[in-house]
């Protein structure tokens, strides 16, 4: 499976490739930023980067588009341009047929190092590793985009394994809850009608 | 001029039409509501509002875009939807080189009611009297829509004035300093080079 890791942002989107094989095995086929200048009008920016973004699924043809979750803790003005930036990515999939998977930073720091609370110099670290990559990709927020990639690979299987056993279980619910009905019913029928036919 | 003014969400994205003539005279030409179902996939639902907006745009032409501007000062998850949808409506104007212009609450309620404190019934009433209607705009997304665009209209020439103060002000700046350099250069000059061409 391709997946498009996108680490949204309206000065620097984090862009990243990844394949994976068998079991746990990844592979980087593409890492890069999407910028925009910061004197641009807001609009003007999303485009800019929504065109690259888009570019990018049209040139590697990811099957599944993961996006980090943002947060509104930090700065407001910034984490606004965040969530514009990846409202516009989401529809750029939809558009394509593509799913999209959101995963928080918490959920890709610690599928990548074990560790929720792992800062970004070690994300790298690990991504750079991970991936048998000759130097660290720069800046941050490429090889975070890479890190969530290789989150939603890793995470996905077992997020479906889940809701395989929720859809399993909600289905043994209802088979019992139809069993409990119909024992009553045939009780009912067993006891006669209480009151008769006259009550209306 | 012709506004579309757009309250963003993504259960329902107001979506107002006004033109706007001389001195502060306004007309409503369309209001409504975009959709998306709370059950469908976040991705499939900035793409359902998305789509409508953009039907809205190529079905009534504006020549500007005014978007609520989206503060983090509430339920983040609702926040989140909210500033992704108006995003998604910004790439849209941006894609179709429309401007696009943000207003906050504040000035919306400002501009229509004289406060910026009016809540959402006053700005309801006053919209529908300001527009002409024969009854109040429903739901509250569609007048809050209305108001935008009557904002934008009224508060535009105003924002122009200004830029184009601080235009002719940053201009009359730049002379000032350009004739203080020139005056401090002839000084120099005639006074003479006082440490000679040896110094180096």
């Amino acid at each position: 499976m391709r997946v498009l890791g996108v680490d949204p942002g309206l000065t620097r989107c984090g862009l990243g490739v990844v394949d994976g094989g068998k079991g746990r095995s990844v592979a980087c086929v593409a890492v890069g930023v999407a910028r925009s200048p910061q004197e641009d009008e807001l609009a003007t920016r999303l485009l800019t980067v929504a065109t690259e973004v888009e570019r990018w699924m049209d040139l590697h043809r990811p099957q599944v588009v993961a996006i980090e979750r943002v947060f509104s803790q930090h700065n407001v003005r910034t984490v606004m341009g965040t969530a514009q930036v990846s409202g516009v990515v989401a529809l750029a999939a939809a558009r394509r047929g593509l799913p999209v998977a959101f995963h928080t930073p918490s959920e890709v720091k610690a599928a990548i190092s074990g560790s929720g609370r792992a800062d970004k110099k070690q994300v790298t670290t690990m991504i750079t590793k991970i991936l048998g990559l000759a130097e660290a990709p720069k800046p941050a927020d490429a090889a975070d985009a890479l890190a969530l990639g290789v989150c939603h690979l890793w995470r996905a299987p077992m997020m479906d394994r889940i809701a395989q056993a929720e859809a399993r279980a909600a289905e043994a619910a209802r088979t019992h809850r139809a069993k409990i009905k119909a024992a009553q019913e045939k009780a009912q029928r067993a006891q006669g009608p209480r009151t008769g036919g006259k009550t209306r």
